[in-house]
């Protein structure tokens, strides 16, 4: 006779051994160990909410304090890994095997962990596709998730900050997995319900809040000339001339300049209402202008930001905030916005090839990808037309003759010829093809592939792939557009002016534009403070952010 | 003074003018459609659960009963627009405008009423990409959902068939929308809460039970032993060649043969476990001697399907279950799982052109997509790799050479070459052209994209279109594999011989597959009976399949 619920009854011996500490589903701070450490089992899949921003940094040191010979070869399926715990279980053996997304700051220890042989690398994936994994062939069997709120029955409240909270539950407890919940209070009601207690297993009051980084906000302040030359070239010579209304912008002072120069330089194109309406977008502080000029019609956002929350309670109409007044968050659901209904995405990169490819690893650095992926690639599935998907797919169509019209998504990378450090952003081979080779990746880690991306913007100019009409044409429309990079000076200079006749190049002058005009005080807020003065008190910037 | 809030200002007034018909959140059924009135202004966005398979079949009588001169003009926004209710909206003015997925049975009615332009047609959408838009620009104003019970909070409880609500309401109700229930039955307590009530406005216990859809379930006794053929050959040419382990079905008889031929003709080549072991799926009953003879490791479902609840929730290692031991669904989570987790889709089509190109549509029938478009398309954001991936990827990589190497997602099609009366599925031109030329559409309707495919599977043998060269023998490799249709009978035979040595045609002989062995006999079942039988009497058939 085949037993058919394994798993349920697995998950009542690991309930009954941690019962002891529990009163209902209440677990004292104290005891979080030891709770960890009776539903724990070697090589489980653990989830130990590490999202984009928000982090069960309690859990995450409570897991590390655990006994490595009772719980160890985790196998770790979590989108950040962003915290030192969360490489601490690595040195330590509690945790063995690792797929993720995004790394940030912990890039360069996953690097180094991985060529000692310290951690064994699943896959570094884009948000929505480790998400899916949780229903296929990664399934939680624990996870560790962080609330703001509890109330008497268990009802968790989050807030803005849902994050990737209801998928990794969604993934776990309906696979008779154990989830525990480290919240900041308990109160008697919750503002709302964001997940029900039915879902939720074990729920522990922490210490402290938990931890949340500020990822989305740029400071006006460092936003460069060249960055607003960038901008603007991106303004006329992309967004208004596909007639971009629904995007998302990638994380970085480029885009930050382009938010930025809306309500200003794109105002004085007469482009209000015609471009940028519909975002998928953290509650970036640099769109606070733009909204209030009344640029945004919608915004959704896959988490919140640090001081932001007051500001976006306070626009609703523009926001998606529940009944209680306050931001509602999902990565899931937003990243599927941002593939499925976005005309563009457009964010920066670290390296550039000459295929295109772009990567933000550097040999001794993994910083995964996050959402870049997703929203940077054509999203095949869809069947609903747009004038910028339209245009766009018949740009491709000129090198790829299809007997059926279709079209497709605006992928724009937006970068300085030379980055940090002065270090080229183009490059004839990406430093992730080394680091996989050092450390025996399946695949060097590509941010997004050459093939699904469409334009290339630099200070030098916009590169047209579209319109590329093969690979040497394509090599030379890169190169043309690398400024004095060693890629872009090895530019076959009559090819590069033929592509610019046929407008596959477009340098600032071919879109009337003239660089001294790329001036900061094009910039509808040129501080953190003018963003706060725009938002009328209500954007609260982090120490961090507050220099005056 | 700009007003911030006037969403939630309108909402106000809206859910004002409805008070009096409720005692809290419940308004008595005779009430529904002054409800409606009292909710609903003209060009509303409304999304009337239609599902792929539960309706809200009450709510959608109630609103034919509106009077047009206070409702009208309405913009449907849903997945499923299939029962007759939901086009006779448009037949007396109350609806306008329609953004839908699937249409199936109303698919003539459809195509009449758009033709006579009394639709306004947004687009055909697949299901994750209309989900998309909820977040972006086709945000509903109303939602009627539909559940299988209300607490008497008005906490909702869907069981098995939660499909698409979730995610409807999740778009409504924070973005100051207004959702109204129907419910079969009101309680005290329900099993588990599907949905919270800070979610749900009004709920209205319907006079009787929700019509639900039985879409998945394939009459073993029909599959012919041509489809017996066409499963061999793919389960060897195409499963055990590439090492398929996570995929989708659509549904059909091939692909439902296959799912029977998996305990039989795939265990005697000795597959068992290193394919077909992750899936999304709908609970199909054809699965069920794949299951029951430990071929799946697990299952995700969209949705549920009637008469697999009890072997369903009796098979909790398999199926996603909640603690109250009843199925869980998300038709948008397992389509990101379909998208980003899957090896493989394969499926089948009404018609074929000569890139490969695929369509369901007929000249005088729009029967929508559903979610093959997303399924059957590569998901370029992914990057984690997998050996069917991995093959498919280096295969393509002769046609299309890179510097990088990249994955692919297996893309079948799996057809006769002649379907129902006897109209030849492969054609020179798809109707869908013809119909978008009639009604004015924008884009032809495909289903996939030929570029998107990467077998076509017949009776005739598997073309594999990623080893084609260029798009002269893409053709010559669909027409080798088109039978004795026209397209199949104008093949240059050289060519065809060639892409045969090649590899890029496969016929049963060159898979030493005897097409005298195509039994019905190969059938782990050939019955629904055997089918209850597999299932120790758990699954029980509608009425519609009760043949005994």
């Amino acid at each position: 006779m085949v037993q058919w619920n394994k798993q349920a009854s697995e998950r009542q011996i690991r309930l009954q051994a941690a019962s002891s500490f529990a009163r209902g589903k209440y677990v004292d701070a104290r005891d979080a160990t030891a709770l960890l450490e009776a539903v724990l089992r070697p090589g489980d899949r653990l989830c130990l909410e590490g999202d984009n921003q928000k982090q069960a940094d309690f859990l995450a040191r409570a897991l590390t304090q655990v006994d490595p010979t009772r719980v160890h070869d985790l196998h770790i399926v979590q989108s950040g890994v962003t915290l030192p715990e969360h490489l601490d279980l690595f040195d330590n053996g509690i945790a063995r095997k690792l797929d993720f997304c995004y790394s940030g700051p912990q890039g360069r220890r996953i690097a180094r962990a991985l060529e000692k042989g310290r951690i064994e690398l699943g896959a570094i994936h884009t948000y929505p596709e480790l998400f899916a994994r949780y229903f296929m062939d990664l399934t939680p069997k624990v996870a560790l998730i962080v609330a703001r709120q509890a109330d008497r029955d268990g009802n968790l409240y989050m807030g803005p900050n849902s994050e990737d909270t209801p998928t990794i539950v969604e993934a776990t407890a309906f696979k008779d997995g154990i989830v525990i919940a480290q919240v900041n209070e308990i109160v008697d009601t919750v503002p709302r319900v964001d997940l029900v207690s039915d879902q939720v297993d074990f729920i522990i009051k922490s210490p402290n809040p938990f931890y949340i980084e500020p990822l989305f906000t740029r400071d006006p302040a460092s936003i460069t000339e060249t960055q607003i030359l960038m901008g603007m070239m991106a303004i006329k010579g992309i967004y208004a001339e596909y007639g971009v209304q629904s995007l998302n912008h990638g994380v970085g002072f480029p885009t930050a300049a382009i938010e930025l120069l809306l309500p200003t330089y794109a105002g004085s194109l007469g482009l209000k209402g015609s471009i940028a309406t519909h975002w998928m977008l953290n509650p970036h502080p640099t769109l606070i202008p733009a909204i209030e000029s009344g640029w945004v019609r919608q915004v959704y956002s896959p988490g919140a930001e640090l001081g932001m929350d007051a500001y976006v309670a306070a626009r609703p109409d523009i926001y998606f905030v529940g009944h209680d007044g306050e931001l509602r968050t999902n990565r899931m659901l937003a990243h599927n916005a941002g593939h499925y209904a976005c005309d563009m995405f457009i964010g920066s990169t670290l390296q550039i090839d000459l295929e295109g490819n772009s990567s933000t690893v550097r040999v001794d650095r993994i910083a995964g990808f996050g959402g870049a992926p997703n929203l940077g690639a054509d999203a095949r599935g869809r069947r609903h037309t747009s004038p910028a998907w339209h245009k766009a797919g018949q740009e491709e169509a000129t090198s790829k003759p299809r007997r059926l019209p279709r079209g497709r998504k605006l992928v724009v990378q937006i970068v300085e010829t030379f980055g940090e450090g002065l270090a080229p952003t183009f490059v004839e081979r990406l430093d992730s093809i080394t680091l996989a080779e050092k450390t025996g990746l399946a695949l060097p880690p590509v941010m997004i592939y050459g093939e699904d991306v469409t334009h290339i913007v630099t200070e030098d100019g916009i590169a047209n792939l579209l319109l590329c009409r093969g690979p040497e044409e394509r090599e030379q429309a890169v190169r043309g557009v690398a400024g004095y990079t060693e890629v872009g000076r090895a530019r076959d200079r009559k090819m590069v002016e033929a592509l610019r006749e046929r407008g596959v190049i477009r340098r600032a002058r071919d879109l009337a534009i003239n660089p001294l005009d790329a001036n900061r005080r094009l910039l509808a807020a040129r501080s953190i403070k003018d963003l706060v003065r725009w938002s009328g008190g209500l954007y609260e910037p982090t120490g961090k952010f507050r220099n005056w």
